[in-house]
């Protein structure tokens, strides 16, 4: 059974229909795996082979499409009835002759639903330029608009059900971050690290338990912290060099990330002074994050902390989080940046990462919180600091 | 260091120019993250943002297109010279008025690569209609061709130590699918078996640690079992209910999966009659996977035994399997499947799965083995059996 009330699903495609009313679009065709899940409560690790929903004006339920195979998976998973779960032959999968794209179009024109404005999203990870090929090929009295980012700019506000799943994703990547901080010591295997680290994320809290998150446990060392996507060796982690920790719990899919640092001995002076900045300009971007603040006013928050110390940093310093599938838990709405003028809401809730990554070193701290109307909450009580272990 | 030496790297760049040569190509532009990693070593979580290689017939060295922050990523894990490695601004970054890809055309515009014939890969993960778009509206004067699948049938053949790495997964599954069959009991959570399952995938073995497998640990239990990518709950298994385990061991992003099925309690009838139509249709492919038979011809060995006992499967049997990044380790090129003609060659790399999903009950069993001289070598030492637990 998904995890949400079937009202709570229903109501999610009744703004879904009404934005794609709006902007003018007869039918959507959601590709996005977190967006599936959203609107129906699908979820299983299908999403690499094609498979979408299509939402329409005609119909209060969207049809599913997935593999064969999968098609009890979305019974299984999703609210929807087994008339709307339709599943593609396997002869369609990583074919040379033809895409699952030809089979979903051909059906689609046969239910009526093959001409109009039919928006796609065109930029999302599993949706292919052979899939939207495919598409307009099978479907060519339809008119095809880009839809991308519809369904996400309705996940941005979240419901009291959704940020429960966070607070849950909160205490358990506590318990992850711990768990990473006992564990990393001189000569231990990074793997071995990773391997406890997983091991919490999965295992959850005594009443739930968790879900996998959309990143690995990311853990750039020693020089590797100059940047932050690298992921372990089977090398030991050693004195005298920092460690950066970016990890998540996840719940029914729901993120709640948080990024540490350590350093095993005692730490450079210059990693000690950026701390100092770092904890003071998160502070003063969590003081401006209130209802009506623009995106870019809580990072020129940062900004001018940071200037003033002499600290840049030409990255995002946050952005929209959630819902997601691998390999990302952010939701690609809302960045805290220059020019993003998007004014905060109550319960939205955004990931403030601040990350510095010089030549040859770095640092990232990091708070997840939701906007309230009393301003930031913070999703975990954990210490706000680089964390320095002897 | 990347896991292979520069001559390897070298030569499979060669390989992939010579490709392009017969095949009309000027430039090929490389997203698909396993193929980055392939003719480069590039290794990171990263692929969350557009990054790409570009193969020209001008130059024996891609240049390597990455975000900012990821370019020291792409210093420290490829062979790359850093002159060759690129990062865009964060600002095009899942931004509303641009594009990572409009940075990346004007940067091949104006070293004189945005002419020709240009090879893009219109069916991969991460590589969308946008990037798509993008690439067309900034190179006007390129001809766009799909170039999907070049450098993946490159890979189909492995090399020495290719082999040697498969080997090494295959050493870690071995240790994780016992981990997973010793784990589960009636009464244990789901996600407490997947923590002990993840832990033993990334632990990996004493002189080698483990990398993080493309798929996450697939677990569906009781009716789920009818469907093969459920992930796990928080619920405990039951006795007198089947799960089933879609594994691998991953070292250096190859990988040796591996599937079993458990049954808690006394197993019925109909799995242990479907349990040995199974095991010999299995060991029938296995005997006809020899090099010059056809991937068809492997399928319609098991079809063969399978009809005789009026079992059907309509999906393909298996798949080409090593390197890989999420959400899929197969290589999407050979399927075993009617109508594929693939030739099979010595050191290509398969996983003969055989899953049979009913409508409430399902098994699986496989072998990921490697095509000899001498026919199929499988991987692993694992009892190819229904394994049951009182």
């Amino acid at each position: 059974m998904p995890p949400f009330t079937i009202a709570e699903y229903r109501e999610r495609i009744e703004r879904t229909r009404q934005r794609m009313e709006q902007t003018g679009l007869d039918a959507l065709i959601v590709a996005d795996p977190a967006n599936m899940n959203y609107l129906t409560g699908y979820d299983g690790w299908s999403f690499y082979t094609p498979q979408c929903l299509v939402v329409s004006l005609d119909s209060d339920l969207p049809l599913c499409f997935v593999r064969g195979m999968d098609r009890n998976g979305g019974l299984r998973t999703s609210f929807l009835p087994a008339d709307r779960v339709l599943g593609y032959p396997d002869q369609y999968v990583q074919s040379r002759d033809c895409h699952p794209y030809d089979w979903i179009a051909a059906d689609l024109r046969e239910r009526g639903l093959g001409r109009g404005r039919i928006g796609t999203e065109q930029d999302v990870y599993y949706f292919t330029p052979a899939a939207q090929s495919a598409l307009e090929r099978g479907l060519p009295e339809a008119a095809f608009v880009d839809a991308s980012l519809l369904v996400n700019w309705i996940r941005a506000i979240k419901s009291r059900e959704e940020l429960r799943y966070m607070e849950q994703a909160a205490r358990i990547v506590e318990r992850v971050m711990q768990t990473a901080l006992e564990t990393i010591e001189p000569g231990v295997r990074q793997c071995d690290a990773v391997a406890a680290i997983y091991a919490a994320q999965i295992r959850g809290a005594e009443d739930y338990g968790g879900d996998y998150p959309a990143f690995v446990p990311l853990l750039p060392t020693g020089i590797g912290t100059s940047t932050p996507h690298l992921t372990w060796t089977d090398e030991p982690f050693r004195r005298g060099e920092a460690t950066i920790l970016e990890l998540a719990g996840c719940r029914h899919r729901y993120h709640c990330p948080m990024a540490r640092t350590l350093f095993l001995g005692d730490p450079p002076q210059r990693l000690r002074d950026t701390e100092q900045v770092v904890l003071e300009g998160l502070q003063a971007a969590l003081d401006a994050a209130t209802p009506g603040a623009s995106a870019e006013a809580v990072e020129a928050a940062w900004r001018s902390v940071a200037s003033r110390q002499g600290v840049t940093k030409e990255s995002r310093i946050g952005y929209s989080v959630g819902l997601n599938y691998p390999p990302d838990w952010g939701e690609h709405t809302i960045s805290l940046r220059p020019g993003d003028r998007t004014e905060l809401e109550p319960n939205m809730t955004l990931h403030l990462i601040l990350g510095i990554w010089a030549d040859d070193w770095g640092i990232e701290i990091s708070e997840c919180f939701q906007v309230t109307e009393g301003g930031a909450k913070p999703f975990c009580r954990f210490p706000r600091e680089l964390v320095v272990k002897q």
